[in-house]
């Protein structure tokens, strides 16, 4: 990356915020119409409804395309796992990477279940991944600093970081991508999620702080600790999301918010997984409130601080499967929900074309 | 249907509820076993693990087999519509059998889209359907009386409409169905699954009983003055489930109990669909406890009932939607997860085959 690039992505950041669209209620008013016309009572397709109206608000058509679907997965490390944050060790971070080269992981399995392409980058693992097929090479860092000492990123590796995401969106509008889904993979990245929390929502560290892959009692109050020290050595700006992403956040959730912007800013529904991916999303809904708009909370992990996020960026989750395993597990699942729901918009019969009478009122 | 048949029935259903078999934890165990090893946190895909588990005691087999999926959509009209119980008249029934057999109802379109084949059965459909390919003819009534008046059945219509459902679970073992999903369609038959959920749960009418296709405040005021006709005229026996199902029942609820029963008999997982359907499986599960290890909950319909029933019959449910359509649609998607949870277990790489590291603990 050069001072020039640099400079580049911050201009690009910036532009690409600002033309962030709002969704015009005409176009949901038309969705409803048709939907109120197909054969079933009113509503009664409940939150599938709303999808399909939002859907159309965000794409402006009178039919839903929503079979091109794609998820990116961002793998990343954390310099904070030298503080014993994690069950696993941070190898495992690129072990994964070539798990999901290899088809063999679970967001593998659901997602050639649910028909989605998944493109897996790094951008930030500790170490050569290899010559390996299908990877997306984007490796800003190999992994952040501790950020129980110093801040996880300068200002140059966050706007790579977040140019990378940007790139991405990029490529899915050009690959005609109809609906984006998130995932990520980091050794220690609930550690960095559960920091930018405590700061975007205000709540204690130890409300919003989990067991991840699986911690016992006594890792879970070194966590707790771990991630009081991050905010008192790094003190992010709760009133600037970008600091608190530079000083406390992860790679991969630096370019999940590049991604989540430029996708917003190109008009691309983005499905969002878990905790470590609904953080990007609050980090995005910050800077540019309309974002929004753009997204379904896939659903919701069982990671405690997922809730006051979701609290945050304001979307209900659509599936409650007690899942926490990231990847873009949680995402997939809901992304065959909303192709789905755009489904009955685009094929049901109405009570007119299947001769169905009305209500008697 | 004759004497002779109706006799057969009889014992068909005595047997079909004694050959309902218990689980074997042992295959349970030897489930989680892989499960722990696969490339995953432990326990870090929550129900879809749970569900995973529950298909191999099932099917007692070392892989799952869960992709020759069946929805079995059973219409039948309600003769206590005449008391104005329903927002739509009683000729949608038959026109909306017609729209599955086009293919262009919610059903069709979600199944479509979680490769599911729908097949409609007309149970006591009131009038004729016409000679429409794909329909099952299997019409015991043209509807069933009215239960605010008189019993909705009798014995050998009872006992026909639950042989038909037996049937049915015979032709899907014989086609290899490996998951099944209930779906109906009835204008009226919110107001039986009430009666029946006010006798099995023993709540009070008000408390069960929801605007169904979408009745306004009055309509409802008087649907729950008819479900308490129907229990003060019928009187039916809440600890004998099928003289409940016999006195305030519908052909198509009668089917799916035996459908459920049945296939519990043939080890073949179910999915239940919303408030109707769930009535059938409480009627089951009331008949013969085991047999609700063989059920899932597709969904959390909005109608006020279904969460009592669900308790009733002790299972959560999958999804959330806010859906009250019935015709199978919440089972649909929810086969969808739960062959999503299969394909996960079969597929995913294991810690050794992948040479991903395990926990530091």
């Amino acid at each position: 990356m050069t001072a020039g690039e640099y400079g580049d992505y911050r201009r690009i950041v910036r532009d690409s915020l600002a033309s962030v669209p709002s969704l015009a209620p005409e176009w949901r008013a038309r969705a409803m119409s048709r939907l109120n016309g197909l054969t079933k009572p009113l509503g009664s397709l409940g939150r599938l409804e709303e999808i399909a109206a939002r859907l159309v608000a965000i794409g402006e058509e009178e039919r839903l395309q929503c079979s091109n679907k794609v998820i990116f997965t961002l793998a990343a490390d954390h310099g904070v796992t030298e503080e014993g944050v994690s069950a696993y060790p941070k190898a495992v971070t690129r072990q994964m990477v070539l798990n999901f080269l290899d088809g063999g992981a679970a967001i593998n399995v659901l997602s050639r279940h649910c028909g989605i392409e998944v493109v897996v980058v790094d951008i930030g693992v500790d170490g050569e991944v290899g010559d390996v097929a299908g990877l997306v090479r984007a490796k800003v860092r190999c992994g952040t600093r501790n950020i129980a000492r110093e801040p996880a990123m300068s200002d140059a590796e966050l706007h790579s970081a977040l140019g990378i995401g940007l790139d991405l969106a990029a490529l899915a509008e050009k690959q005609g991508r109809t609906l984006i889904g998130t995932g990520e993979m980091g050794i220690g990245n609930t550690t960095s999620a559960s920091a930018i929390t405590a700061v975007l929502t205000g709540r204690p560290a130890a409300e919003v702080t989990g067991r991840g892959t699986g911690l016992d009692e006594v890792g879970l109050k070194r966590k707790v600790e771990v991630v009081k020290r991050a905010l008192a050595a790094n003190r992010p700006d709760p009133s600037d999301p970008l600091d608190v992403l530079r000083k406390v956040g992860g790679l991969e959730i630096a370019g999940l918010t590049g991604l989540i912007m430029g996708a917003a800013s190109r008009r691309i529904p983005v499905v969002i997984d878990g905790f470590i991916s609904t953080a990007a999303a609050a980090v995005a809904c910050g800077l540019q409130p309309k974002i929004r708009q753009f997204l379904f909370a896939g659903h919701q992990s069982s990671e405690p601080g997922h809730a006051a996020l979701l609290d945050f960026i304001g979307e209900a989750p659509l599936l409650d499967l007690e899942m926490r395993l990231g990847e873009g597990t949680g995402a997939a699942l809901a992304m065959a929900i909303i192709e789905g729901a755009a489904k009955l918009f685009n094929e049901m019969a109405t009570f007119s074309s299947a001769g169905v009478s009305g209500t008697l009122a």
